[in-house]
């Protein structure tokens, strides 16, 4: 089974486009856990355990593990098999933004799907399709960075762009535009979805009409500002197109020994909030 | 001392522009090795002892490590230890290829360099500045892509953007001038450099023009057919300014137990042919 099909099948499954972050720091999680790598497994593991049912997918956020050195490694592959045992048939998401060639990319590539087990990557588009190419794979997915949820994405992404059109005329877009489209042209060889920043709601609404129906993963929701209601207007409520990311607000809703619970009742929250959107546009 | 400074004194002690790329692949090591992360150590170590008094930088790549999980994690840790141990003051330049925000950058820039122990990283520019910062530091420096030296570089690299100048004017220029232009002025906040490949010589010295003497890392000459006497021309020949890398070409120079001198021959052969066409420039 493709990817694009898993997670289709989960976020059915669930009734959520909701994906949890695992973008775990040993110093933001209940001190009664340690700050060890064991202590970071345990957190996870519960945290899985606690909201496996009501998520589209998990994406553990690759530099969180990195700064802890080898054994935050051993963690993370940890964590992925623990996804891969909880009772759903769960897609794993590795953030991993990398952005490399030939060689080095298929290293990075073997990282992700055979150490880590991952279904899909995120990859950074500046060295173009030969830094996607390989990453593809019958059955996993890469999710192109496109536009992003910080300021300084405007140094770059937002700049307007000369562009041919297949009439020999010249045509003004935003290089995330160029992305996009570009994303299109390469999805004709594996399976590609996006990365769309929730901060400019007006811009994702340009970019679905680029993309169609291809799965766009949402970041930026919550701690840094995006608004829910206008990303599943212009984004749209489909299952496996649309996975909104939610990291930090389900992962510390609570410091006490209820973590786990309080993550399960604000990953509800959400899923019911997004769900209430998804039928307003119906 | 700054990075700068280190490699301008390390690359002027050695007389040498070049940077050995630690890209060890254990399948490609000499067959008496093995290719357990004991044997890539040992062959890495060897390596080191070989040539490190004619190397201006050691660039290992992340991606190579990465893929043999954990223990591929210990061995740069290891591998970098070596450097440092070795009787000259080295600057290891982590071939990371990160680009990534806020807290994820930051945790990027405790593995390069708290765990690690690099001296500076490579960096994708395309989320902007966001994803540079966290990677300055007073002693480390970051080297932003800027072209690549791969076929699809142009996807994205080399379209025309239109920008405006400081005249308010409009102004044509392509993604990698705009790239340069914003690294010259990140460099008020801290060392920056470029990677720029080695196989589009004109646009190197279009690049050069606009950096002024900034460092530059060129990959790509060798098996990748950059041509060096064209590099040395259009980026110049100044320690710390121009360093070019060379992986395959020095680590598998040889398949024997001759391994690491054969190494320290390539690398003697192509400093001493980097040396010939900077003397040609003077």
């Amino acid at each position: 089974m493709g990817f694009i099909d898993k997670i289709t099948t989960c976020s059915r499954k669930a009734d959520s486009l909701v994906c949890v972050g695992l973008d775990t720091d040993p110093h933001k999680i209940p001190e009664h856990l340690g700050c060890s790598s064991e202590g970071v497994l345990h957190f996870n593991e519960m945290i899985i355990n606690a909201t496996s049912d009501f998520v589209c997918a998990y994406k553990p956020n690759a530099a969180f593990y990195e700064a802890m050195g080898s054994s935050g490694i051993d963690l993370l592959e940890k964590t992925c098999s623990a996804i891969r045992a909880s009772h759903d048939d769960i897609p794993v998401i590795l953030d991993v933004k990398r952005g490399d060639i030939g060689n080095s990319a298929a290293r990075y590539a073997t990282a992700a799907y055979d150490i880590f087990g991952a279904d899909a990557v995120t990859v950074n588009p500046y060295m173009g399709f030969d830094a996607v190419r390989p990453f593809l794979r019958e059955d996993k997915a890469v999710f192109v960075l496109c536009i992003t949820s910080n300021p300084s994405a405007e140094d770059f992404q937002f700049l307007q762009m000369s562009v041919e059109n297949k009439n020999n005329t010249r045509k003004d877009c935003a290089l995330y535009e160029h992305v996009a489209r570009a994303a299109v042209s390469w999805s004709k060889e594996g399976e590609i979805g996006l990365v769309m920043g929730a901060t400019r709601p007006e811009v994702m609404q340009k970019i679905r009409d680029i993309v169609g129906d291809m799965p766009v993963l949402v970041p930026g929701v919550g701690v840094q500002g995006g608004d829910l209601e206008s990303v599943i207007a212009r984004c749209g409520g489909s299952y496996g197109r649309t996975i909104i990311n939610s990291s930090r607000g389900i992962l510390y809703a609570s410091q006490g020994h209820d973590f786990a619970e309080a993550a399960r009742a604000s990953l509800v929250e959400l899923r019911n909030e997004i769900n209430r959107y998804r039928r307003a546009i119906d």
